[in-house]
């Protein structure tokens, strides 16, 4: 164990670890989910990468020691990387308004940084995880900042696994182009269709989404940096502000714009609330589509029976032979799962006051966690049920005949009450 | 027009109106929903209830003129016999913590009483709707108390509706005893079961939360009345908060007891949450059933087909003979309504502040459209569709005998494993 | 009374209502909310609209006899005028997925049409709610296109409202500009600021909502008119499915094109998910404020007392002299109104099977209701709140001044922990 | 790797593993949320009871070989103990229904129990994990109970964190009970009460919670164990249901007690609806008081300053000595989540369909989060925040003496008009 200090004293930390004081009391003082924010990656590389360009605004504007700034973006670059995310503990439930977050990257890049200028960890009076890694910055313009790179850098893996899925359903739209089938409005019989307009839809309604999510570098790329504490940019000099954003637009290759309003966009969470609500969209039609695929695969005998799911594994540990649409119904409890997150996310954005939301933590946690699930439910959608499945189309063919679907087509002939009366007639027998 | 008059100054009035200065500037202030409080009469009849236990007790102890506490309890008389309620026209969604509820009724109250002593409405140098009225009160006593009392009522009505429903389907339970049919897990084919069985699990479900009901009025049995503003009693004194629970108790036949804590009890909304997830629970379980009755009747010849709605309307306007399940729907949607309800109550309550909540109006208002429409639906869906439901017995004949259903029962003879190869062998054929 | 007939049989009908068999079925049918499809007149409206742009087309195609396209049109024009009202009865809770709307639509306009060619009411034979008036449409391609319509309107006045909300908050910025306040974060006391900059900002990110609700048009220019029962366009020819959209758009001066993917767009309920979303943002934002202006004028005496909010109404029925901010009160309890509204739609829309969402009413009623409340409470906290409300800037300063939120300004020079010791000393004195 | 076998073939095993083919597939499966069912050891306990419960039955009744029911129970009593954690990787969001739960103990409890006899894991031919682990029963019998169970067990530890909270607050009630302040009502101030009497409040209002978590025993107790596959206790013999509901009681020591109706309890997913909901009314309690105590903390200059709060850690990176209340803010995002996890239940419990709710997984996973979080936040507000907390007697006293609070009291001898005069003349002063 080696000490460390901030302004509330010292305190113990372990021996290996990159970070100091604040991440320790952090760690200690929040025990509440048991995940640390190590768990979301691209956080993590968000941070470091707003630390970075910081870091060498700073230092090219000499308000920096240029070989300091070169030691905290070689650190920033090696968080950036992959390396050292063991050393962000801190609970992704915390309090503080993401200030631990901050914090915990302040001085694992210090320390760090001063391993790479060769002094002992806890060298503050060398480099200072405050004075020199947070210089010109607030955890309020860094850390909604950080969430919002996160966002979009994740936002591509959603894009990448709904591609995917709308491929699936669409290659099974084209495969089943020739089955006729049963319309069902209400679940009752309605009029015919083919089984590959309805994969069709099924590909089309979730591309839609894909495009919508082309949006949100758009709704992301506004940030407050700059604005440090409550958007009135104090200590941070006309220059840095001029120069911080530019430079972090580079290092992400994202089209990254200063707020209009620093103040407003302190304590604004709109845009969170926004993008919760584009995947509860995406949640609610991946639902839909799971029971729409379980539906149209009941049975095998005693259901609709048009498709056939494949196998994944045996369905009962009492019925022998049984199998389960075990895929769907993983996806449909993602979907509640991502519905769950969007509440916690509303209440948390309606909680701001004044010139913060100190609820940022939860939201960057159950946004991120929506999409960890929502891709890979759909992936494995896509891979796990529908590559796989097979349609049935002499149930299919079946179904319609039995019905009365056909007499709708009859109406500009004999009229709506006299088709009306057929159908009774076609039932009775 | 007249005028009234209070501490903000003079105000126009309508001339048929009993309501007085307070009630008309929140007629003005609050246009929100458009739905006057009288929306709710169990809401007016239990205002009116606490304002004619506080006048009988105030009466009885000569804090208040006998011959004006006599007045008053005709005018509440009047009011909980149902006369009256056009004059209380303030919105539901009212800022202000019900105050203008309870000003609406002590105003009411004060101008009828005062017409039954011979004067004028407004003549409050002899009657005042605060001195007199509200004397020995508070909204935040009040209100609470008064909601408690609606919901109270309101749920009896929601137990018979209930009960009524749970009835129809063990009539159901019984009459299709004998029906065999395909028992269903995860919509696959599962093992044997009755369609009797299916109907009475419906019937008792339901009992359960009628049961369940029962424990409203403990629940809602502890009322604040006499803590006054913030629980502390100030302005009540003690031989009255002695006895105007019991008072009110008596009047209400409901088994009333005063708050162990009245500083709590202020701002404590917990009952109203726990009184919404049972609603919600009510509702999942309806439209539960609802999704059921729809699965089960699809077809009439594309789908399952085991059971038939009686037909409430033409289905389509465009497809002849086309019938839909157009009352289990509707349930489905009083299910979601009570579902966003259920939200909009817990938000309400999570948002309290220090020593009162002030959103319970929007609490009040939802519970109580809950608390309509929950029997509504009870009801319509065991008239109209309940009760004229018919089995296919053919059918459901037909879907046990085509699936694997029966092979199960063949495990303690042949294992587990070979049953599986069984019922596979079966499905190939 | 007279009698109207279906293919269910016939019914009896009030004498003076111009709807018929089926209408009068639903309102038997369908007792839930107690509120009529007429109490949103941009839906009847838009419905109407629908049915003048078929008529239109159909009669010039000579698909339907143009003396009778001609009287349904101008019966439709009626209607869009806002007469008849009073004839569209139906529960907004209603089942069958919107089909009684439709058919309220397609009685009135035929029984009204009859009347005009000097045909009494029902003689169908003549003109037909479904034949004629119905022609080519289906309720599931007809009642979607009409909620669009629908929303697009409402959408308007509550940009107007927002706007109006926006200007008074800017107005109060620029009037509050020269007075210096504390920022708070967290609720501690922080840095600077001016009492200007704090409404500014929340002018702005009610900005930020009007111009996304600039997107609505786009979000809802894709309807599915001409896709009929299921999107297959059956019963709609060609020449019918080329022209219908483009004489909508023109009718309504809306940027309408068909859905690329019928199928899919009968069906998918994303967009009003998405809308619902964009509502829920607002409101957390109207929520946010009303907590802030609450939070700010807290006291008089006690509380921050930094702004005092205009006396709107006595505050309490005991203690002399309150007044509360019931008008933010009110703003509060609308939002959380929509965000329970929000839930609604999200379970409605995640509920939608196969072919169609039946639930599409209870979507349109809570849309709908969002569209009503919120625009009502944004006027309201505009005109009865923010443009009386007035500043305390003595309050202002003596709450920086007594702080340590200059404290901060001097880190440049003396290092962040000597800083927070220099806090900490001020702090003790 | 080992290879084992199912009825869909075999696969490759880790050697190391003591679970089997099912499991394998499962893991491979869902790949979903990440969390393996050994994150909530109560759960994994829970179905290990009932396995143990099962042998026992089936071996005392000779339905099962009494050597190999001995092995199974020294296998299930391991299980219990705490030993294998690490060989229940199944992920929480898995779909079919906890089949995958119930077979992941059924291969372990087997090969363990092979082991135990001194066979090699895999012979099944000797001890089959569906045979004769699962003898009599299925997972949808089997996987409810152990969720119940699971529930039961956690419940005792969130009310001994509660009534830790409890008592904290009650300790700083005696306290602080002779500290007069400002009672406040709508944020305004009210009339006098004393710092004590708050948190007397907060201790109360959380006994009542304990209380009603009392009931859960009751809640939970009707278990559905014997009613295998549908709830017609196929495979489970009369003597078997007998008695393996008292063997589990006996082993548990819970009052459990067999359904009434088991058909209907092989669905109903209420008690979990309504469970939720009681751990939704703490949250709203618990981010009640955190939002109450971070108010009466703000300042500490520019705040109500009624109470300081302990410093936990340093307040923000930016601004020196800013110390914020990080505790109630984790508190709050707690609440936030669990009401959050609310949402995921109530639509999972509203998606059950037939004989069976298929998402009875991810019901689980949310309730038995909730019931982690809450505690740690109940305990972590406990001994982090309210032990430490002190009050501010002079700036209570001061708010108090400025304020009009004491004016209401004089209303019965001046009348309530001359005291609202009165109050406005004090505030001009």
């Amino acid at each position: 164990m080696r000490q460390d200090k901030d302004s509330l004293g010292s305190i113990n930390i372990p021996d290996h670890a990159l970070w100091g004081a604040q991440t320790q009391r952090a760690v200690e003082n929040f025990r509440a989910s048991g995940i640390p924010i190590s768990h979301f990656p691209s956080l993590i590389r968000a941070l470091a990468q707003v630390k970075r360009a910081a870091a060498a605004v700073n230092g090219s504007q000499r308000r920096l020691d240029p070989a300091l700034a070169r030691a905290i973006m070689q650190a920033a670059d090696e968080v950036i990387g992959g390396t050292h995310v063991a050393h962000f503990p801190v609970d992704v439930l915390q309090g503080g308004a993401g200030t631990s977050s901050n914090m915990n990257m302040n001085e694992v890049l210090a320390n760090r940084a001063l391993e790479i200028l060769g002094h002992p960890r806890g060298a503050y009076h060398v480099l200072h995880p405050n004075d020199h890694v947070n210089l010109c910055q607030s955890t309020n313009d860094v850390y909604p900042t950080a969430i919002r790179l996160a966002l979009m850098a994740e936002t591509v893996g959603l894009q990448t696994a709904l591609t995917g899925l709308a491929e699936a359903f669409a290659a099974k739209g084209t495969e089943f182009a020739g089955i006729e089938k049963l319309g069902r409005t209400q679940l009752q019989d309605a009029v015919p269709m083919t089984l590959g307009q309805e994969f069709n839809a099924f590909a089309n309604t979730l591309r839609e989404d894909v495009e919508r999510l082309d949006e949100i570098p758009r709704l992301f790329a506004e940030v407050n940096l700059g604005g440090t504490a409550i958007g009135t940019g104090l200590l941070a000099p006309e220059s840095y502000r001029a120069a911080v954003v530019p430079e972090l637009a580079r290092l992400t290759g994202l089209p990254l714009t200063p707020a209009q309003d620093l103040i407003e966009s302190s304590w604004d969470t709109g845009a969170f609330v926004l993008f919760s609500g584009l995947l509860k969209r995406t949640a609610t039609k991946l639902s839909k589509i799971a029971n729409d695929l379980r539906l149209l695969s009941s049975g095998p005998r005693g259901g609709l029976g048009e498709i056939s799911l494949p196998a994944m594994q045996p369905g009962s540990s009492i019925m022998p032979g049984k199998v389960n649409p075990v895929i769907p119904e993983m996806v449909n409890q993602i979907a509640f799962q991502v519905l769950g997150a969007d509440l916690t996310v509303t209440m948390a954005a309606e909680a701001g006051q004044l010139q913060l939301n100190a609820f940022e933590p939860v939201i960057a946690y159950n946004l991120l966690t929506a999409l960890t699930l929502l891709p890979r439910g759909a992936t494995a959608l896509a891979q796990l049920c529908v590559d796989g499945l097979t349609a049935n189309p002499e149930t299919c063919r079946a179904h319609l005949d039995r019905s009365t679907a056909r007499v709708t087509a009859m109406v500009p002939e004999i009229g709506y009450a006299r088709a009306a009366e057929l159908a009774k007639e076609l039932l009775l027998r």
